[in-house]
């Protein structure tokens, strides 16, 4: 079996590496070059999209900003999971908000702006600061703004203008305005549901951005409570999407309640640690999923921690001598702040895991690898 | 960093999929098409086996009986692991035997025949019956005689002896002749040793056979003197060796004393199990090695059985939808008895094996995947 995957960088390539022991041999389109590749070697294909589209018995992406007439074909192929409205969704801030209303699913306050009224109404009724973002595109912190003054309103307005009038009616650029929360950290569900509609959902993961960047992940702290409302978020979004793979939802956990961030419509960099610290993997759980294969246990096996490897292009060989850390590398050139590879660290307990951060964090400077000693730290002293 | 493995079979495939997430690039050397393909999709490359030598920071193989004269080039280059001598003991049992005896690791009485008087020495020393085997050739079963009465001698030594007069000086062939032990059950151990001299052992695995040919694995049912015993045998076959890298013995079991039946220089399908039973799976402790990375954890993490596919191109969908049960597929054509992938159910206890292995059998039919029934009633009964 054949399964086609949108994009063929990272996500891909682990998604290749789980399909492969399923019998599933993975392709992808390289939206850039516009050529079939495998996601693993690189090695390119002289097959069309139209071809590629043809010879696969599923399609999936590993990102939400697909060129319109590339998901406009895979749509009318009837192979293409999660869906074109998930896909959308994902990639669409505006769209986002619609679906959490829709679904009664909450978020922070949030005001829509296409002109400056918008944004003068933003700042009085929402308040300041204020998360500004753009609604069709950017993400990991590009394309994003913060108002904490009224005197910044002419200065970002300008920048927005421009942005928005370079908009056109099918392809439109509007703003959204988010009331920036006070939140205690940030968590993230992943679950996956399959074409029949059952669902099997992670532990949540708690995330640590820096610059608007993952980090860090630990999974295996969550309570009973704040884990139900992360998976009756994932039900209620997943099925009014009728979704099918794996879908990420990003929260605000404020004071115990969560609030809806950002939703991703496919394996997410919170997820990684589940190649480690669950049986089933969230790519090898994409892939059975969109080939319609039965899905794979999400109960956590080792709690586990995720660090991100951002523009290093190595790390100390000792850091594989600590136990049960595992590196995960994406076979990229090194570029500043480029997604590299990640480390997962696993072990029996919180504790235990706290104890590896430790060690992991003298070999890995804290200016490249943020919060890692602070998080060993928490860990133990719980 | 790249790695050669001479043979382009399933273990390098296995050993590509865990090399990729710790920065490897594998490839394979074909050793009938005399090519370099990638073990994972079968792309064939331009390049030489000589140029692929000197591309390569480490070589490896997925099987011992490799040509004379690639053996040799490999070599030259100082890169191969494990070593020439172990590749050379692991592909003939006289070597193995001398091997053993020099280190004092037990094995069953033998006789080494390259004349028809051994053979009739041996029934006289031994007695009856004997497993004969060819000692440069053959595995799973191929290439072995059993004599259970004199008046086999004259027809066994008719085909012997014309096994033993095609040898050459430089390739000679002689055959063994070992007391058939009454065992009680097979095992194996597989462990993996640096370039250092660092070892980390899997615990026991324990055995069936089915005509030869391995049907099922079962790790984590062991007792603390039985894997003492076989971890002894490790250490020293390993450091005899100096071997860099993977290694798997198998013993018979005869009232809890260990013989060794077979030495294999390389992964190992009764290893096959570490890919979900243990932290740092078989393949993945075996690119660390050859590689010069520290290596990873070999603790036993849940207990694992592993099925054998043989010869079936495919297996219900449903196994998929037993907890904890992984497929893992070769990506090979069909053929009668050809391993084509295997089967790994993990539980929390042997016990819970044992009704997931029974849910197993609900969908494996008996002839085709023997002994996983009465393994699930004996794992529930005990």
């Amino acid at each position: 079996m054949t399964i086609l995957i949108l994009g063929a960088g990272q996500l891909a390539r682990m998604m290749c590496l789980a399909g492969a022991p399923l019998n599933l041999n993975v392709v992808a389109y390289d939206v850039g070059s516009k050529k079939i590749v495998h996601p693993l070697t690189g090695q390119i294909y002289t097959t069309t999209l139209e071809q590629a589209i043809v010879d696969a018995h599923a399609i999936t992406a590993e990102f939400e900003h697909i060129p319109d007439d590339v998901l406009t074909l895979c749509c009318a192929s009837k192979k293409f999971y999660p869906g074109k409205a998930a896909i959308k969704t994902g990639g669409d801030r505006a769209l986002e908000k619609a679906l959490l209303s829709k679904t009664a699913v909450k978020c922070a306050p949030y005001q829509l702006i296409t002109e400056k009224a918008h944004l003068e109404q933003a700042v009085a009724s929402l308040g300041k600061p204020l998360v500004i973002k753009t609604c069709q595109a950017g993400y990991d912190g590009k394309g994003q703004w913060r108002l904490k003054s009224d005197d910044q309103i002419e200065q970002i307005w300008s920048q927005m203008a421009d942005f928005i009038a370079s908009g056109t009616e099918s392809a439109p650029h509007t703003i959204i305005a988010e009331q920036m929360i006070p939140f205690d950290r940030e968590v993230s569900i992943i679950g996956v549901r399959d074409k029949s509609g059952n669902t099997a959902i992670y532990p949540l993961t708690e995330n640590q951005h820096t610059n608007g960047v993952l980090t860090l992940s630990i999974a295996g702290k969550e309570k009973t409570v704040i884990q139900q409302q992360a998976e009756d978020a994932f039900n209620k979004l997943a099925n009014e999407l009728d979704y099918v793979g794996v879908l990420a939802i990003e929260f605000f956990d404020v004071a115990g309640q969560l609030l809806v961030n950002e939703i991703a419509p496919r394996v997410h960099n919170s997820g990684h640690w589940t190649q480690q610290g669950a049986h089933c993997s969230q790519f090898e759980n994409h892939m059975r999923a969109v080939s319609g294969l039965p899905l794979g246990s999400t109960q956590l096996q080792r709690v586990t921690a995720m660090v991100n490897v951002l523009g290093q292009a190595a790390i100390p060989q000792q850091v594989l001598s600590i136990a049960e850390v595992t590196s995960h590398w994406y076979g990229k050139t090194a570029k500043p702040g480029r997604k590299m590879g990640h480390i997962n660290v696993s072990a029996a307990n919180l504790h235990e895991l706290g104890e590896r951060l430790a060690q992991l964090s003298e070999y890995l400077p804290e200016e490249d690898y943020p919060g890692v000693l602070a998080a060993s730290t928490a860990l133990i002293l719980n």
